[in-house]
């Protein structure tokens, strides 16, 4: 409940970037809540592990402490905001939070994708409410359009470009023409990229994000461990310029369907057709694409990153949970997802696909090719002769749609055959019909 | 309350296209929501002013009534869906039904532009919910946002392409080069235009979202009469060409602002340089960019309008209610906009202006015109000379930030001046810093 002078008092766990961000705006933004809510949001407590590190923000007087129990244990505080990231000690603080009827905002994928359902079991349990918008594209609110406006009708499609710092890689080397390894270099300086960035590149974030998408979107437990996950590493700058030339973008796309009661969730770079809403999403922008049988397409897109566009979101949810709180109406969001609809493994996925290869440059090795392709159900859409290199020619390749264990069956075909020299690029192509 | 079943009694007022796109998504849906919200959505009523008008679904047996008494005093009812538009009677239905506790779900923008005041205050009194998600922009969860995930900071700038009819227009005449009327009368027969188009061509339809828009964002009471409002009848492809030359998009844009306590809110074609997010929204899409301070900004795109669409948006507001009754908590987003913050008359807003006039060609010219601008405080940032007729030369010009009402001084002044032929076109020009 609400304390006797109607404020809602929130502790924030972890002093991080984002950590900090929440915090300061708590501090700053007292006014403006108590004029629009009708009541504060109070700053009661701060957890860091480092309680002497030097904050870049005043935190009057608001106490700080190393030891969790000091929060959680406090009667007074009533949403707990997560903000420190990784497994543990972040799933022991949250569910001790819950188990002591508070309620919890977190922005944590990496927990959330691996036990989302012990989780939200958990806040069912005790009719506590735990909210995560941060957890998916920062700042756009399309966990809250998920939980709330759309689960009026069966969605069939959630596509999102959902990590920031691989398509600002993807948008510079499609503008200026140049190489994985150096615009991530130059996006590590200017920080759009961390020190490691596997988890980025390599698409486990937007895995993550994949899952959680796909929960929500389609009421079944989905974890990380059920997402086809491919990152950009691959990617080289003549993909993007061919891509270019056949008129389509490359970026990395979360692709979460249901299609007969089966589950697609995947991660990988894909070709867009320009003209797709979500191939002009540049920068380190995110953008979810939602589609259902009723509404048509919906396209949600802003800031997915970054310290003021993740703590906004968080206080969204703050604020909402502050309003459950006053009309006690907490756990009117959760869901249990203990349906288990079964995801379909990479094999089964039907898409089209672009290839590059390099064959052999004499009379019919294009009718080879076909013909190995045909015998697999796979049949081609465009073909693109593009290079002459020593005799060899390099072909561009766009296919129908195909299953993708047939796909792969006609390559391992295909790089077996005498005038095949290389199979230099396979990639899916999204959003044609 | 929900009913001993558990589901929840729901009639719909009116069947236009529309409502029996409600009425039949609710008989046709049951299974999804059983498994997916727990309980039932029921159609327990239909209003219809012609009771034996043809109904394009098998309204498999509800009982369907000219009388509104039938609906709004049958106990069961708990929610009412209004689909029937205009200010009489649905106004009266909608009050009547709030004062005997049922809630209240309406896409009707006209009503709420000139009304929402005291419908919101009824609503408020009885702690009944009054949902409005499809009165602006369709699908697209927009108000979903604005009233609940985006509470927690101040915004600053809404701006939306929010009439589908005027955007198919302009992305025609900007794909075909063809004229307003020709395309208008396309747009027709092709039922993208209603047959009396006014208050879509002349921004009215544009001018009640935006008020709508502006209470939500801002927390304040507009109606559509403290809106600026100004349509497309005027635009000519010329315009659009020379505009298109320049590197903009025209569009038809409801620009809400908030700046110092002070409320911007208009309707009228405008420039947007195309890389903004809003200039590639085509065809009959709509779109709304939402601006805070910590939020950056976040867009939001989709299908503003069309029969299932709408339903869909009516449906999820259906399923909100549902759930808020099952938790008893209904009222919680209630808001009463009692609060009355200034709305700047349209010559106090400040933007850049793009102007086409036709000038005698001849020494001296332009510094007149420079001097005349200068005078009220305009200066110019593009000067572009596009063609000669009969001795006179049309330029175009893009002006940086001035005061509108310095503007029209200006302009008054140019066009007293001897060597002005004709101001042929002023428009505005946003989204460039």
């Amino acid at each position: 409940m609400a304390n006797e002078r109607g404020n809602v008092n929130v502790a924030v766990l972890g002093m991080g970037t984002v950590g900090q961000g929440v915090a300061s705006l708590l501090l700053r933004q007292k006014d403006f809540w108590r004029e629009r809510l009708g009541y504060e949001l109070t700053l009661r407590r701060i957890l860091e592990k480092y309680p002497d590190k030097t904050l870049d923000f005043d935190r009057e007087g608001v106490p700080i402490s190393a030891d969790w129990r000091d929060v959680v244990d406090d009667p007074e505080v009533q949403i707990v905001v997560e903000t420190m990231g990784g497994i543990e000690p972040a799933k022991t603080f949250i569910l001790e939070a819950l188990r002591r009827g508070k309620h919890v905002v977190t922005a944590n994928k990496d927990l959330l994708a691996l036990h989302g359902r012990e989780l939200f079991a958990a806040a069912s349990e005790r009719g506590a409410d735990l909210y995560f918008e941060a957890s998916v594209a920062g700042a756009v609110p399309v966990l809250c359009a998920l939980r709330q406006n759309l689960i009026a009708e069966p969605l069939t499609d959630v596509i999102g470009i959902v990590n920031g710092t691989t398509n600002y890689i993807l948008t510079r080397m499609a503008a200026e023409g140049g190489e994985f390894g150096e615009i991530l270099a130059d996006a590590q300086k200017l920080g759009y990229a961390e020190f490691n960035p596997a988890s980025d590149v390599e698409g486990i974030d937007a895995g993550r994000k994949a899952a959680i998408l796909s929960m929500l979107s389609f009421n079944s437990q989905v974890t990380l461990d059920d997402v086809y996950v491919e990152g950009i590493t691959g990617i080289t700058r003549e993909d993007i310029a061919f891509a270019d030339q056949m008129g389509f973008a490359v970026k990395l796309l979360a692709v979460c369907r249901e299609r007969e009661g089966k589950i697609e969730a995947r991660v990988h770079p894909a070709l867009l057709p320009k003209g797709h809403p979500l191939a002009g999403v540049g920068d380190t922008f995110n953008a979810v694409l939602i589609k259902g049988e009723s509404l048509g397409e919906v396209m949600l897109y802003g800031r997915g990153a970054g310290r003021f566009p993740t703590a906004s979101a968080i206080l969204g949810d703050v604020s909402e949970i502050a309003r459950n709180i006053r009309f006690g109406c907490c756990g009117r969001l959760n869901q249990v997802f203990d349906r288990l609809k079964p995801v379909m493994p990479i094999d089964e996925i039907k898409t089209r696909f672009f290839l590059r290869l390099l064959l052999a440059d004499r009379p019919g090795v294009l009718a080879q090719i076909t013909k190995t392709l045909g015998k697999h159900e796979v049949s081609l859409d465009t073909v693109r002769q593009t290079d002459l290199k020593d005799g060899d020619a390099e072909l561009v390749f766009i296919t129908h749609i195909a299953r993708e264990g047939d796909m792969r069956q006609a390559l391992k075909e295909m790089g077996e055959l005498e005038v095949t020299k290389e199979i230099i690029t396979v990639l899916r192509v999204e959003g044609v019909a």
